[in-house]
């Protein structure tokens, strides 16, 4: 690029530009668009109508200035549903949205983000008189993370719902085989039994609990607004201290979000809480991904998804699609996780020299990431098929070794723990248990045929896979309150209520 | 080690074995022993125990053997104080904690875990009638995970109440400095004023924030009792139903945990809610590090550490050491957050083969690094020293320019951007800002000497310093429960008021 | 998405289906072209056209049937440059490639993979009577894997490129002040003195020892091709064992790759050697952009970017976005590499069940970052600009601290070490170093004025610098070879010097 | 620890301090006694040492005084083997080692490094008029960096003879079981036969190739020394010019290390190639723990280890623990290899501000993990037991879908698409293929027998198993060499060569 002797030219802004639209990533194509680059243009507009509006709110600009900017820039407001408040939208023609997305695209690199270049076209599209108001002590930080945290809540919330209809077919999977005895296996070895309905109830249990902590993250979620140095002193400077005291939890009131304590530029747990949520979601959606996966195994059998996909060489194969690209996710997420910690670990000054930057589409890809995970779990919860004859087989297949556990309580205390060992030894080496075991002259009193049935030791299975399924009274949605207080939320409903159909 | 001809030889059991006293991990040396192998292999122990005083508070086992076992083995009862309880204790002798330690030692290799290889030794120390009931009905996992979330809550209280010796500190700090004007930088250069007070009150909202989300982590979490395929099978069997089922929740309360909704072997969100909560303790407390040794750099000198660190080859030199020490923790806590996910999404069947085993380390490694930023954080908080003629110094560094917005918004309507731009230009090349605004006609009517005083122009610095050391009322203790309820916890104190002295 | 009653919908393609343009990677827009979904699009289709000419290079295929493919298909064969391969490219129409890639888009979630929805609609575009040629004995893996080789190949030799124009600047800056005294800083203070030269040769030797790494990875990368399970069983049973055996050499001719020793479906150094390298380059460049950040902090000034980025709120502000962009790639980088090695340790089964599709968009994400910062980097070390009056400033500004350890050296022989250290306490208290030793009777003899002068305290560096920038007899091209020599290259020109113009 | 109105106390050191012998580590208990703190420690002695005698090398020590030095801290000279050197080591009384490491324990916190406390000590232990050698124009990273390098050659020496005792065996086990058929899994799934050998041989290439890049790391690794700011200036100003260029291939050459090029105090190259050729063998020694683990399932069972691990609660289990073991090494290494990448780009200014502290750890305790991890490897490989009947069972657990793919080959000229989708859909749901298709027939004059029996679809799997087994001829050591040519080493012998036995 550069001549030998001169400046590199200045780096271009890409001709056409789109460098993903989903190749490379199966587990999220079609389902992510709440995140897109479309979505988060339309975040950072709505960020700066909502700010126009939050002046107006608190008294300083007028009302009739607001109105006009957000009619000219297309401001949706939020519309109650049962009283209940929304998410504010977009509604701008495509080709402004497609010109400030370009104006954005073109100074990112210049500026060192996007909202710099936004401002001057925004401001064109605003009726004359009103412009001045667009951005009006605000600072690029400010639009950015106030639309991250409106872009992070819609798909959230998003998510939730997704993650509900998981549990809602997971609980009933889990209730129809809730006494269905299957290998247990630990260290990949079989070990005791226990039931379809467990299994599948600990799978809804860890998503459950992810879920919760989803709601506590999102509801915390705050507006950003500081100005500069994060010191509100430009809105000071314009409206006086009392209007700059009320600006951001206005702000918050347009944009749905929540009132933050104070301008969080540095203190970046609003990402953080949520990047954990969300690799959490990730990492319960993994379980289950990677457990149906293991038993979709050829050879083990006993879970089939719905449709398996296909393959360009084999014709027969139908692979666990689903799992492997709910798996795919689950894998890259605990590092896009780590990368937001880092970032905020790194949060020095009053903006950060770099971290800031990291954080941005680290955190899109984990929402990304959970929207296609959450996807394909509910596809593939809805799908599952439990094949009865492999569980039944392979509850067999260890010749009765599988409840050598039960059989050690009920026979060491008659034969010896020396005898025992070897009757395990020799069941080991591929002789029947029970028969074995009826070769103990001592044992004869004992119903040796209910000893060695795995269905006779299920423990308390069933019964968990109910304490599973229905939470305890202390997980009522009133509990998911943000831990600590902060970002104070206004009244409003949990995330996954509160979007339009 | 191997023969061309032969099978290598066993591993063999180290001769000493000590890997790490702290010689690479300056950061924790002298703060770690909470979470030592000597403190694990107690709280292993302490499991055992706990299990064996489990089955007689259900009925099962006889009280006096519960008795004689603890007795035997030095089970430390929680004293309570005032009323409220605390975590139980191990008063064995030195030499058989030590040939306990060695036995796991020896044997986890063989077994892919210590608790296998510590049974036998401990059923020896105790009363020959009573040893059946030692890890009766139990497998590792349960004592394995059980030990480790009581070393969790014993470390993770300590770690709460040095962050809370950091709190008492850093807003004592902040109050004192509440209105003390400083250079605000952003992207690495300086942007507007801001105070010393917000500054600081920005990094113990951050540590606030993140204590609350560790108090709520620590307060959830659960003793392990599943038995080995999560089914309690082999308590049923043992015990009857009603006493398996009372029977995780007797353990827990033996432990000072949280009773469990069910077994959680594979369902792993304490471990990776525990992580998330010590990074974010880490992530605050790097930021303040991160803030005091940028402002500690010769050039800008605004902070300097109580006692800086020496050099082996410069005399002159006061290195801020502490927050460097606390820097390297916070780069390293991320990436160890990261794994402790990948293993919960690989935590596959009923007992993962490889994931269950790298969270161990990895979590002792994040409470280690935990412990020991917080102490040196708290050394830091007490002895930080303001530079005062350092922040007057580099508040003039640029000669107004750290006014430029407020004085764009006051003079730009009187002579236009252009003309305002061209004085910024000069003053960027070292003019001075006041005078080349009062070379401006028509400003004379400003008061030009407040409008480029910096001290004007602190917008809501104090009052935001305020809000930030004055928590919310929503931020009570009360709130800070487990967002989801599960792991029930009987009541109990917070954790940091329940250890003794 | 699901009813209650039913299964969920399909997951639809989406209907505009871009995600990212770049709106939130500053770092990389305008600069990333080369691993878009549509240049990772063309190199799958030159994969499968590849394949074809392989077949006919092997003898079993017609010539003229690859060809009429070719032709077809849009091939362009690498246009040797004096005699030196380069890689092909495609000349398709844009509506055709348009539609291959909606239909690998459409296709990918339900396959897992984006080659299986690729198969028919290409051999829709072939002549009638050549189609079976397409994809024959292929399974989707085999043009995946080969197509990221390309892809990647094609990046590095631009990353290369860039790197040798930033080594090229930074090694004329380093001589040219070669010799110019600066402040060392150890643990962010001042130490000694160093050169200009030498902290710029330090930047530089870290790069190009990151970039030979890069030119080894990249001249290692192999074409993959091993059929369905990894064997080459369906090529063999095709076109003979003879022929079988030839063909992925073959393959790798045809698209400028390496032959592979084997198929490396599970073994996929491929992909971890060339990550590691990519984050070492990221590495490197972070080093150069931090420490170009920090000395442009507004208190230091020693180094300017050429072009500073500007402020949405702050008039003044000269942002050095560059080392800002820079920086955030460095920090994602390790989190993205981390997960290659993560994907390759759980490679298993002849073909990995989640962990070979979380590789995709990591590697594509790591080529990306190393394009952006590699460019960003170009432009910043041909702009960086020395303010010396700063750096000069700056060295003396602890009145003589900084030649604290040269005087130790000189003068504690003779007033002893404990009024040595007297004189240090008292220049750290802000008296001038000279004069304090002036007052020493023993320290008459000395040249107290050059004792104290940074300028006679540099050491080595000079040379050193002259050391860095004049790479050793042994790290000519040839020694960069594959180390372990597999994947043997055919004699090929270094990857930079490949490309068509 | 803090009152309310003091200062806390100072750090205290451990009075104990051992905080990890393994425990929690049991891949490593044993096997790791190379990356000790008292190996640790030696280490930084030796360096110590070595520096001493480097100034007598270069003529400035007089050489009476570095054998004092030696022979009163213990160096003990490498021993060559017939001819080739060997690292030195340190034949110091216990309690003088225990004295020095003690102080440097109780020291590290108080001056961010070990190294600062040891020097005093270290000159009390030495003649008196030998002691200002010691530590001569060095500062603490010189001997850290050092030191670490050292113990790092040496670990590594000792992994690379464990890979090459794995090689050994694997190499075998592949030879014998070249042509034994098996079933290839894609995706989990059955996909075509491929044959025992080259699954085993793939796992083999990987860790040859890993074992390369080991190599080729170790021989580069560089011994540090540069001074307080890297420019040597303390040597010059000891030794003058020439004795300072010359001082480190000195100390290097004392050491068993590569001479530097430059001081590498911020360029951390040498850290992040080992941490990388670390983690790369990890991930190949991960592939085959996870392959064995996964066929040793109990529905599988194609593979056992020689000795199972046992359970506590389960009388019948033979777990695979020494895969499991590995597994969670190579779980680990991703996280810990990033945080080496990470800390190499924020190594700023002349020494970095925490990131070079949190490299520590991190290096020795991946030093650690691959010493564990390879030597369960190497029990692992010697005792792998193949059972043949679980391989031909499995084989043939498909009904002959296995071979579909030749199948399709074969037939679909003859019987069409159509039909042999439902031939595939029949075989699919349980009906023998064979059977299906002798119904055909057009298919008459094919052997069907041959045709589905899938030892006839082994492609080249028997000869890829000898392509890899038998190294192409440009893997020859010499090639292993430094690939940048940085480091340049004196002739030595690959590293697995050089230790005394």
């Amino acid at each position: 690029m550069p001549t030998d002797t001169g400046v590199p030219e200045p780096i271009p802004a890409a001709a056409d530009g789109v460098i993903d639209r989903g190749l490379l990533s199966p587990v999220t194509v079609g389902v992510d668009a709440l995140v897109s680059d479309a979505a988060i243009a339309d975040a950072l507009i709505l960020a700066e109508i909502g700010l126009v509006r939050a002046w107006a709110s608190v008294g300083v600009a007028p009302r009739a200035d607001a109105e006009a900017v957000s009619a000219a820039l297309g401001w949706r407001a939020p519309n109650p549903v049962g009283g209940t408040p929304t998410l504010p939208s977009l509604a701008l023609a495509s080709t402004e949205r497609e010109a400030l997305l370009r104006a954005m695209l073109s100074g990112s690199a210049a500026g060192g983000n996007p909202v710099i270049a936004l401002v001057a076209p925004l401001r064109e599209l605003a009726p004359a008189g009103c412009r001045a108001w667009i951005h009006r002590g605000a600072t690029s930080q400010d639009i950015l993370d106030s639309a991250l945290m409106l872009v992070s809540r819609r798909a959230a919330a998003e998510v939730a719902q997704r993650l509900r209809g998981v549990l809602t077919r997971l609980d009933r999977f889990a209730e129809e085989h809730r006494s269905v005895a299957a290998a247990a296996r630990t260290l990949t070895q079989h070990a005791v039994p226990t039931t379809v309905g467990l299994r599948t109830a600990g799978w809804a249990a860890g998503i459950r609990r992810a879920l919760a902590g989803l709601d506590a993250a999102v509801a915390a979620l705050p507006a950003q607004l500081g100005g500069a140095g994060g010191t509100l002193a430009a809105p000071a400077e314009i409206g006086g201290a009392d209007a700059a005291r009320a600006l951001p939890a206005a702000l918050a009131r347009e944009l749905g979000l929540a009132a933050p304590d104070a301008p969080w530029h540095t203190t970046r747990w609003p990402v953080t809480e949520l990047g954990d949520a969300l690799t959490r979601v990730l990492d319960a959606l993994g379980v289950f991904a990677a457990d149906t996966a293991t038993l979709s195994r050829t050879e083990i059998g006993e879970l089939a998804e719905g449709d398996g996909g296909g393959s360009s060489a084999m014709p027969q194969k139908r692979n666990p699609v689903g799992s492997i690209l709910i798996r795919s996710a689950a894998l890259r997420a605990p590092q896009l996780g780590a990368t937001l910690h880092l970032a905020a670990a790194l949060a020095v000054d009053e903006r950060p020299d770099g971290a800031w930057h990291a954080e941005w589409p680290t955190l899109r890809e984990l929402l990304r990431l959970t929207l296609g995970a959450s996807a394909h779990a509910e596809r593939l919860a809805s799908g599952l098929r439990l094949r009865p004859e492999a569980v039944a087989r392979n509850l067999s297949v260890t010749g009765g070794l599988l409840v050598a556990e039960r059989v050690a309580l009920a026979v060491t205390p008659l034969i010896g723990a020396e005898r025992f060992r070897d009757v395990i030894a020799a069941a080991g080496s591929g002789a029947d248990l029970a028969t074995l075991l009826r070769a103990q002259p001592e044992l004869a009193g004992l119903d040796l045929e209910a000893l060695v049935d795995p269905h006779h030791y299920l423990g308390l299975a069933p019964e968990l896979t109910d304490a599973l399924l229905t939470p305890s009274p202390a997980s009522s949605p009133a509990d998911r309150a943000n831990p600590a207080g902060q970002g104070r939320a206004h009244d409003r409903p949990s995330p996954a209520e509160q979007e339009q159909p």
